[in-house]
Order: C-alpha cells, then sequence, then structure tokens
C-alpha cells in the first residue's frame, strides 16, 4: 500500500469554500480504481491548514489512475484555486513500526 | 484526539542506525499516558525521509505529558541526533472528512 501525503494550504477567509468543495470533490477520488481510504484534518492552531492523507493500493493508482483521469480534472478545477501554495505530494510505504497503546506491532511487510 | 505529525530527515548512510535506534525508543513514548498509537512510514523515492504520526488523546499529554518527562530525554538522547534538520512538528484535529472504498463517512466530531 502507499500513503499520499499532502499539507494543505487554505486563506483562512476561504476555508468554508474549501470545505464545502472538498465535500462535492471526495465522490470523484473514491470512484478510482485502487482508492483505499482519505482522510482530511484541519491543523489545530492555523486556520486554513489540513492534512490530506490517502491510501491507495499502488501508487499508480494515484499518479496514472486518478492524475489522468478526467475525475481529476474535476477534482482540480474544484479544489486547486484555494490552495496557496500549491501542495507538494509525497509518497509514502507501508510502517516500518507500528505501535498501539497496548500492543506492540513490529510491521510484517518489510 | 490529537494528531502530532513531523516529517524526520535522516542521512541515508544513518539510516540503519535511526531505525535501530528508533526500535529502542518506541517503549518510552508508549508509556506515556495519553498515548494512543505511533506510526513511521518510510518515503518511497527518498531513502532516509520518513513520515512520523502518533495519536494522543489530548494536545497536553505530549507537549506536556511526554515532553516534559524523563522518558523524553531518553527519546532525544536516542533520536534527535539523526535528523538534519530538526523536524517542525504539526498538530491536527479529528478529520473533518473520511472516506473509504465502499463507505462515506462524514466525521460526526465537528
Amino acid at each position: 500500500m502507499i500513503l499520499e501525503h499532502a499539507i494543505l494550504e487554505v486563506s483562512p477567509e476561504q476555508v468554508g469554500e474549501f470545505e464545502h468543495a472538498l465535500g462535492l470533490a471526495l465522490s470523484l477520488i473514491r470512484a478510482t480504481p485502487g482508492f483505499i481510504r482519505l482522510e482530511v484534518r484541519p491543523a489545530v492552531d492555523r486556520k486554513g491548514r489540513y492534512l490530506l492523507l490517502v491510501q491507495w493500493q499502488r501508487l499508480e493508482d494515484h499518479t496514472i489512475g486518478f492524475r489522468q483521469s478526467d475525475r481529476y480534472r474535476q477534482w482540480s478545477a474544484l479544489l486547486h484555486r484555494f490552495y496557496k501554495p500549491f501542495p507538494e505530494v509525497t509518497y509514502f510505504g507501508d510502517p516500518l513500526v507500528q505501535v498501539e497503546e497496548t500492543h506492540f506491532m513490529p510491521a510484517t511487510t518489510r
């Protein structure tokens, strides 16, 4: 699995409009083969900053399957105007380590 | 809940040593009240870059409970020498939206 990561920076005055557009855009990414899970979290101390995390089965599900689709053109039209600057996307692999409150789970995938 | 977020940058030559030290350090953070979950993921295309995500019950569980503890001094002694530059920590709140492959779940916590 692949985790797509981006920090989104939106003008504080446009937060309401952005969050509405995001709600409209979600079905576009969700319909993409290889999509597993998306979450968007607001920063605690900076209005307009968000963490976007998307899990994909394979890197190409995002870079080719989504980004070269018509759904991505619609996604971009809805969302890209809000980003200043345009976010850098980074891809991370399966966890090297995972620890939970009462369990220790060394990753078995490496 | 709070998600602590940092991008860790380690020299590619020190990756093995860092990953070993990380394994030793995990029990220190796990023992902290309010700790829920930690994961560290390696970047796909850049050796030595990692995504650190830690879930805490409250912000203060990290900023006070962990950072002002003796366990944090041990954690720092094990890990901080690997980071160049020293990572910026950002805190994110509960998800604004979450979408999974076959389910749509608007966050209920806002």
